[in-house]
């Protein structure tokens, strides 16, 4: 049923070898085409619109869900609603990449609406790849928005990484957190070419003991532009970092436009951002190592990604 | 001509203690007072809208002009337009206080739009103090808008601080950088009870070389407000930092929306903010020396705004 093609997207997105252990669903031009559930993880699809609900048994611990997304024909529009329940007590891992193969001159665009509910005490681990090629002028267009509830004392580490080939994206993350719950959030980006990025994060610290920390890291080559908004308001006794780094090259344009917000005299907040280029001093110094210029900026580049 | 009150308000906002050396033009209550020009810098009025053009020879050295404006009276809305020509290779000080002593329940307001043309290697260094009181309802309202012009290798030093009592500003700063021009400015501002303050600054590196420090810092205090929008556009081979330090207490609220935009691949642009309250080691620390907790708070307080 997996093609090359399929495979190839899968591994790149989601580093899928092979069918994955656990829970998973994948999605192929608009509609599931596999899906596996487990004794604690049930997936099951929506009934007014099109995704799918994961819902994971409290205290499930060790487990893995995959729900990776893959387009390889043009012309598509494809939107997916998905709600995961993360149960009291439960620790998982969620792998939500998606890739685009474009072949042909017509756009081809995915919108992923991501609602999760981490139940008290719960943690969860959520990657999300996103990934674009193609050989025609068609877009590819991928514009998530991931919506994050974390109850009393519980935890999500989500990393968001925009990896090549995606020509417009508008991103959009929304997390309320509240009492003891700590989200860790770190957003890698490339963009080159003539592709456009926008990423908006919003995190309201509700609950008292809340903290939030938000690593953003992006490189912006050719023509590129790119527009990061992290905001973070403290809105009770709090702790919130935003760290943003950026290297830009060429004609690249890169903004970042942060805001931290304290409402509450017990609301740490802070925020450092960076925009400039390779540093001079690291790349003579792989150059003295025997890399041409170009091979010493791709290895500092996948290392300020990694 | 001038009483107890005036010279109460020319102190606090301008650090006059007696009529000032050099070059000065004291306003009160919408109306020049007293003025004095010197064979370098000349003070005009302006015939088309309220204010003076304060013009400084190219090569003055080692001179100051001081324009303090004070309010004394409710009711009343003063608007001044002030236009400074720092001639080529000067260098000067310029003192520029507002002080509002409102005694009654109607508002009291005063606008200064300036404008500095910094002209090619001069050096100015600005200072500008606004200050508040009254025992009356009356509200006292500052709206400065600063605009500046940066020639090649220019260099500004712009100390802008509010000290307490103005009850609403709106500070607005616009700079714009030339070749090798350099651009430092601090702002300091404190507010209390239900003081509302906005201050936005927006600096555009022109010219290649330029560079731009921002150092903000502030604290609020009761139920007051603060918004920041320090914003640094980078559109060369160029270096920018902005550096925002709050301190929140009380019932204050406090934010920060800075933004740092590259356009070019050689801008280097830095920004860092902090809200947070007072550090408790450092209380603790004064206590231990005797002070009383709201001592030690205003002397922790003091230094950081000095």
């Amino acid at each position: 049923m997996l093609n090359a093609i399929d495979k190839h997207m899968l591994r790149t997105v989601a580093g899928m070898h092979d069918i994955p252990q656990g829970a998973y669903n994948i999605r192929k031009n608009g509609a599931g085409i596999s899906r596996n559930t487990t004794a604690n993880i049930e997936i099951r699809t929506k009934e007014d619109k099109p995704g799918i609900d994961i819902i994971v048994k409290p205290g499930t611990k060790g487990e893995s869900v995959h729900i990776p997304v893959i387009l390889t024909a043009e012309g598509l529009e494809d939107l997916v609603y998905n709600t995961f329940d993360i149960g009291e007590g439960a620790d998982v891992l969620v792998v939500a990449g998606c890739g685009i193969h474009n072949p042909g001159d017509m756009n081809a665009r995915h919108d992923g609406i991501h609602n999760f509910i981490v139940r008290k005490g719960a943690r969860v681990r959520y990657v999300e790849k996103h990934y674009g090629e193609g050989t025609g002028q068609g877009q590819k267009i991928l514009n998530p928005k991931t919506i994050v509830e974390l109850e009393e004392d519980a935890f999500a580490e989500m990393e968001l990484v925009q990896i090549s080939g995606v020509d417009n994206t508008k991103r959009d993350t929304e997390a309320r957190l509240h009492k003891n719950a700590h989200l860790l959030l770190t957003e890698r980006m490339l963009t080159d070419g003539n592709q456009f990025a926008e990423s908006k994060v919003q995190v309201e610290l509700l609950g008292q003991d809340s903290s939030v920390r938000i690593i953003s890291r992006s490189v912006g080559r050719d023509n590129s532009r790119q527009i990061f908004y992290p905001r973070v308001v403290g809105l009770n006794r709090c702790r919130g970092h935003v760290q943003c780094d950026s290297i830009i090259m060429h004609e690249a344009q890169i903004s970042s436009i942060p805001a931290i917000a304290a409402h509450h005299a017990d609301a740490q907040l802070i925020h450092e951002a960076a925009i400039g280029k390779i540093a001079g001093e690291q790349l003579i110094k792989l150059m003295s190592m025997g890399l041409s210029e170009s091979e010493a900026e791709e290895t500092i580049l996948k290392g300020f990604l990694k």
